[in-house]
């Protein structure tokens, strides 16, 4: 994925596809999603992990509640990574990530995620490049950590709007009683620098690609929806699960 | 460290090396560890994580009470790597291990550590050469993790005793009451693949030396604390710390 120019890429769907129809096939995946996901849980033998980034604004929590929010919680868990602790600052920058990574059987999404730490500390300068050079191999590292030694699956979503569709939607959370709530005075301000998130973000995409991004044209929420619920659909037909039938009672071992 | 040979180690102090002279100096160097580890705790840089490993009755538990007991507990924190639970053998094996990392300013010390996953593992079987060395990878990738990312110091050390002295100890553990609680009727059926263990440590300071190990003659605990001690003074010795002064109230930023 080298030298991607995201400015490039459309952020709404291809011509052929038609919205109401779209809408019916993303119902027909939800209930296979939830099939295999229950298989998923039953079998133990992979994890799937759902990484989201995405700008202010992107849809990042409509996702989640549309397309993961009708499976069962048991097995599919939300981690939010906001702005790090005192503690989680004492640790290296993937210590709270590792924590939160999957255990067999179980589908975890990442609301945000490890790769905050070479975006918006780049854009504020917190850390240099050499520094973000040194964070992208460990992330490469870490991710083959746990594809390796934990079957994990890992789908990374880049929810892609233009900066158009983004104000239009700032604007909506000033202004409809049901979104003020995810109003944040600082929105506005980092919006202004567009310019610089998107090329840290094109440089994470050249960088930190060993296992693939998905650039997911976002202005029309019914597309994303689509995009991201089929390629998991997809991961999941490709696991080649079945139920693991009557266990014999194991106890561990070292 | 290029096809070392245990068995080729003396397990006993140098020569050279009074007992009684060793000890004395063993409780001044503890004096100006405590020192060294408030100063560790105050200036919240650093972090130590002292890995020590060992066959059964090598003396891990002594050293920890002789060398670490007189020390702040509350920068010094041991974690005693068990038989995985289920929970843990849902996860990738460094999960368990990096939750329990070292915070900036703490001194942890891991009674036997992610080296059993490619040490008793191995002997039993339960991996292959070819995950012995996939995992040994990922360990090596997991070090430089916390030491780039989270400045700490990784000392690691093997307690190296006699396959006579192991013995000896063992029999202890049946005749003396106060030794009985160490007793578990594995021991001596372990201490039977001991030829096979040495074959596993000796491909592991091959292959995870990266960070470099510290093999320690062990049959003699006085010699033993001496050397551990005052590797971790030098390492202490060689950070350059300062009181920090007075603090800024510093609110975390993303």
């Amino acid at each position: 994925m080298a030298n991607i120019k995201l400015s490039a890429i459309s952020t709404r769907a291809p011509k052929d596809f038609d919205k109401q129809e779209t809408k019916e096939k993303l119902l027909s995946i939800l209930e296979k999603l939830d099939a295999l996901q229950n298989l998923l849980y039953a079998e133990s033998k992979h994890s799937i992990l759902v990484v989201i980034q995405g700008m202010d604004a992107s849809g990042k929590d409509g996702t989640i509640r549309n397309v993961f929010g009708k499976l069962n919680p048991q097995g599919v868990k939300v981690k939010s990574f906001k702005v790090p602790t005192a503690e989680e600052l004492s640790h290296d920058f993937l210590w709270r990530v590792h924590a939160a990574a999957p255990a067999k059987g179980e589908i975890q999404i990442f609301n945000r995620s490890h790769y905050e730490d070479i975006l918006v500390t780049r854009v504020h300068n917190m850390i240099d490049d050499d520094m973000a050079r040194k964070r992208m191999k460990a992330i490469n590292q870490f991710e083959q950590l746990l594809k390796e030694h934990n079957n994990t699956k890992i789908l990374k979503f880049y929810l892609h709007v233009s900066p158009e569709e983004q104000q239009e939607r700032l604007k909506e959370r000033i202004e409809d009683p049901a979104k003020q709530w995810k109003y944040n005075e600082n929105d506005f301000r980092e919006a202004k620098l567009w310019d610089e998130y998107m090329k840290v973000y094109e440089d994470c995409f050249e960088y930190c690609n060993d296992i693939p991004w998905t650039i997911v044209p976002a202005d029309q929420n019914w597309y994303k929806e689509y995009v991201i619920a089929s390629t998991l659909l997809d991961t999941l037909k490709g696991l080649d699960m079945k139920f693991p039938g009557l266990k014999k009672e194991v106890s561990p071992k070292l």
